[in-house]
């Protein structure tokens, strides 16, 4: 489906925003743009660089004439900006937005009336850095994104927000919003919260200058993740509490296979855990 | 000091003898360069490559006109390959190794008769791949090699070694065996573990499929390590057994504070962990 929207709303034009902003507008699925953002100086980066038309610091009165919002704003922000705008949305107004936990937003968009029009949307893709000055209108390309339609969601407004995902190249895959969080909950914030552990094991020890001395690439690769925003990730924590906490359990349960392993000197049950291991790793090579 | 070796032997040349055997010759430091190995093709992939001048199968044979013999067979063939030459070495061959794992070939090189002349070593490069034809004369640049001499090394035999390293581009950092094993331990061995534990861990999953589908950058990343060599990682967790088995308790601990953290929802105690592991982080990117 090919979709151009006359006037989007995009509430935080950070790295993702301002992307989508890019990206939508050099396909030409995006025509009006309006950027908000809390932060003036950010704002102004995204107008500079063309990446909106217009740019505002209060949300409710960005969407007064908007065909589509889009909320991009940290994930923890997104559910009270949702409770400010409902009321200022023109009747025809679809919601979505772009967070890394579903469930809190898609079930507060019912609550306040919103069921038949808001649509979930979680584009895999990111990274380290924050803010309009990193937009890239590549950002997308070939990355999946979820899609998690409420239980009454219209579908000329799922097949809105999904042709704006694929006018920028990305991959639709779309699922209810409890599905995604569990899912994601071992795909992207499980590893998340392994990386922490393994830098925060080593923060503290007496040797750890030396240990990073002697670190080479392996060490840099897995810990990439390391410096993600303790903001976004602390509240991604909250948000999808039960479900880290369960993958957390699921990780510790091998990890402790692992141990023994090693301490027992039991070659044959470790190198079945690297063959598991690798077995997982060429699926995602895929 | 600029070292010009008349006569090498390397043993093993795969992805780290052959890539040493090439930057040596490159710079100038290895004139004559005998290959040793078991499989007949990858020697004759190192031979056609130009890395050694000579190929040989029995490393007895190979040994006996040698100046310098470089151990770079897999770390568990070594003692034994050690005990195999140490009657054919001319008495004032001087031998290194490569290996991840330094206090049992270096111990044993004692027990034979060779402490005065065995100078360990451990270039912290590498990859997942493994061979003579992944060989690469730039793999040592910038990189650390630890260097670990035996209570009654000859500093001229650690001379010889350290010019070698130096001549390829790499930064010497000499400790005792004992010290290497410990903190490479936590350097590269615990983060190959928790990646191996995380991967493994997901590999059951009855979503695996789709976990691996909605896995971005971040896993792929923070799982670059889980198709490293089952046999290497065998044999080192279990050459290095006890301290693996310390840094494995130390990162089990800290995970049980940050699962307790996500758990109970105690934010403050989540983002001091990720405060520490972004301190970790950061000592690494210097």
């Amino acid at each position: 489906m090919t979709v151009s929207i006359a006037r989007t709303t995009i509430i935080g034009t950070g790295l993702i925003g301002g992307s989508l902003a890019a990206a939508g507008r050099k396909a030409g699925a995006l025509r009006r743009v309006v950027g908000v953002g809390r932060g003036r100086p950010n704002l102004e980066t995204a107008l500079a660089a063309g990446l909106v038309d217009e740019i505002e610091q209060d949300p409710v009165a960005a969407v007064g004439q908007a065909d589509l919002v889009v909320l991009a704003a940290p994930v923890n922000a997104c559910v009270e900006i949702l409770e400010r705008i409902a009321g200022a949305l023109p009747p025809d107004a679809i919601v979505t937005d772009v967070g890394s936990v579903k469930a809190p937003l898609c079930r507060r968009a019912e609550q306040l009336g919103l069921a038949e029009r808001f649509v979930g949307g979680h584009p895999m893709a990111g990274g380290v850095g924050t803010g309009a000055a990193l937009a890239d209108a590549e950002l997308f390309r070939e990355r999946v994104v979820v899609i998690t339609p409420t239980r009454a969601t219209r579908r000329e407004a799922i097949d809105l927000v999904e042709g704006l995902w694929a006018a920028v190249g990305a991959r639709i895959v779309e699922m209810d919003a409890e599905r995604h969080d569990f899912l994601v909950a071992a795909s992207s914030h499980l590893p998340q919260m392994v990386v922490y552990a393994l830098a925060a094991a080593l923060c503290d020890d007496p040797d750890a200058e030396e240990i990073a001395e002697l670190s080479g690439s392996g060490m840099r690769d897995t810990t990439r993740l390391a410096l993600s925003d303790a903001d976004m990730w602390a509240a991604i924590a909250a948000l999808n509490r039960p479900a880290l906490v369960a993958r957390m359990e699921q990780f510790q349960r091998t990890w402790q296979l692992l141990q023994d392993a090693v301490a027992a000197g039991d070659e044959q049950r470790l190198r079945s855990l690297i063959r598991a291991a690798q077995h997982f790793k060429r699926r995602l090579s895929k």
